[in-house]
């Protein structure tokens, strides 16, 4: 590892931003690296408690995951759902062998009434990683979107209708929208580094962290380096439905409107190298700007990725 | 099919009463045949509520059961169990992965309300039978048996500690032990030619049935022959704990108990044809014998001791 005495926080969710979270994991020492985790998306199916971005990052880092999916585990069967397709079940939801004893298994424990946090940490250490995942509440926070049809919960938005509605509006209802006090410790942690902002879709991934108002503000407040690394190359996402979304709410696709986005959250912003003409309009808001090539997809240029983000920190600070 | 006017209800459970299950419904009209089933094995593991007795009749009916351990299903995987096992959970239930796809329907189906029968209904159309499973009780019966560490569940009795701890009583523990609407209506039934006692545990599998006051009434009023088939050959069980759990009680392990333990819901009772000298004690209770090989292993042998037993019906009626 490049930078065994760095002491991180990540913003985490989906599949794009795991992919940053694993050149972390193998840039810092694992027990520096505490990566807050999306929980919007969790779910009930089949009387399971699915976390599926919490599973993506654990699988990720563990090197289990499905590399051609990005979400799932490797070498994954799938009996389990092909009799349950047999017996008229609806299976809208891919429920892998594998991935189903992690369900059961978080399932349990909630029934037991351990925290989220817990049950993760557990989780993570089963599979042998000392990074600190953290879910950003213990208490259900759930992404809705308002749609021509009505508002409807994000897998139904993300995996039963594969994005298809068009959005007008994103929202983030809790009961309890508290962040766990892991995740205020690691924000509040003196001997911190930065803050990173994984290449995650902003709005559906990031935003629901941001939408519970201590998390927000102890990023806000924060002394240290924050950077982000933007998710659109021109004017299109590196993956999955950020620029439709962005479209659709009329929002500008480019790396100026995620680092508008950000502004008052963020020190910096690492930018595709081919997007440079969007630097000025970015620094003109006082948020500095990293050229680089933000799409990667082997482990090297994930770990290389990393490492600017962690240079860039550095150079803010100094 | 030898008898396809015959209508007969059959009380089964385990997987012995399942061999003679499957011998009946190939001897039978399916539509004329109801087969009882145990619930008090019934049980909550991991969230999933599990039917092990209705899970083998279904599956040796539909011929997708694993013949070598007689539950389960045949090909079954454990991709699940396996990680469930390198999560640390309990793990001491054997679940396969198509068998989980079961499990899952099932609990989801209770979950929102349906009926154990309603449910099994549909399991049992899926698995393209036209057979009558009905469970005993829509309400859970739960057998629990007194040892000399206690008072422990069948399931913890049979599976975690294979039938190890000495027993002294079995207990049917239920808040609301009726019979099923299905199951009254299947022993009420006029057109019935007779009951069938399948060869399964008296005490574990049939006892359950019997401790639900309307169903041991409606047996013992019905005017239709009822036969049992014994569990027993010579002085030991054919199968299962039977002979060990009847030494302990202090019951002479021989079909003479069986036919004693069954008398006055019984008309007659086969027993194996090695047992010829227990027939005159049999037939001082008022219980007529037949001989034959109770031994069945191949589906032939299982579809001949059932027609045996409908033969044995038709000769007491006449």
């Amino acid at each position: 590892m490049k930078y065994p005495d760095t002491k991180i926080v990540a913003l985490c969710g989906g599949v794009g931003g795991a992919k940053l979270a694993l050149g972390l994991n193998n840039a810092l020492d694992q027990k520096n690296l505490s990566i807050i985790t999306n929980t919007g998306d969790d779910f009930l199916y089949l009387g399971f408690y699915i976390c599926p971005d919490i599973d993506t990052v654990i699988y990720t880092l563990a090197g289990v995951n499905n590399s051609e999916t990005g979400w799932g585990r490797e070498d994954e069967t799938w009996k389990t759902l092909d009799v349950l397709k047999e017996l008229g079940a609806d299976t809208w939801f891919q429920l892998g062998d594998k991935d189903l004893a992690l369900h059961l298994f978080r399932s349990k424990e909630k029934r037991k009434g351990e925290l989220l946090t817990t049950i993760t940490r557990r989780l993570t250490n089963k599979f042998g990683l000392k990074t600190h995942v953290l879910p950003m509440s213990n208490h259900p926070v759930q992404t809705f979107l308002e749609t021509e049809d009505g508002e409807i919960s994000f897998q139904d938005y993300f995996v039963r209708q594969k994005c298809m509605p068009k959005v007008s509006n994103i929202l983030f209802k809790s009961k309890k929208p508290v962040a766990t006090d892991a995740v205020k410790r690691a924000l509040s942690d003196k001997s911190l580094d930065g803050i990173i902002f994984c290449p995650s879709n902003p709005f559906l991934s990031i935003d629901p962290m941001l939408s519970i108002k201590k998390i927000r503000t102890l990023i806000k407040n924060q002394k240290r380096p924050r950077v982000a690394i933007s998710p659109i190359v021109g004017h299109d996402s590196v993956k999955g439905p950020t620029s439709k979304l962005m479209n659709e709410m009329g929002i500008e696709v480019s790396s100026v409107s995620i680092a508008e986005h950000y502004q008052g959250l963020i020190d910096g912003i690492i930018i595709d190298e081919t997007d440079e003409e969007q630097a000025g309009k970015i620094e003109e808001i006082g948020i500095k700007v990293k050229l680089s090539k933000i799409i990667v997809e082997t482990r090297e240029e994930k770990i290389r990725l990393a490492e600017e983000s962690l240079e860039f920190i550095q150079e803010i600070a100094s």
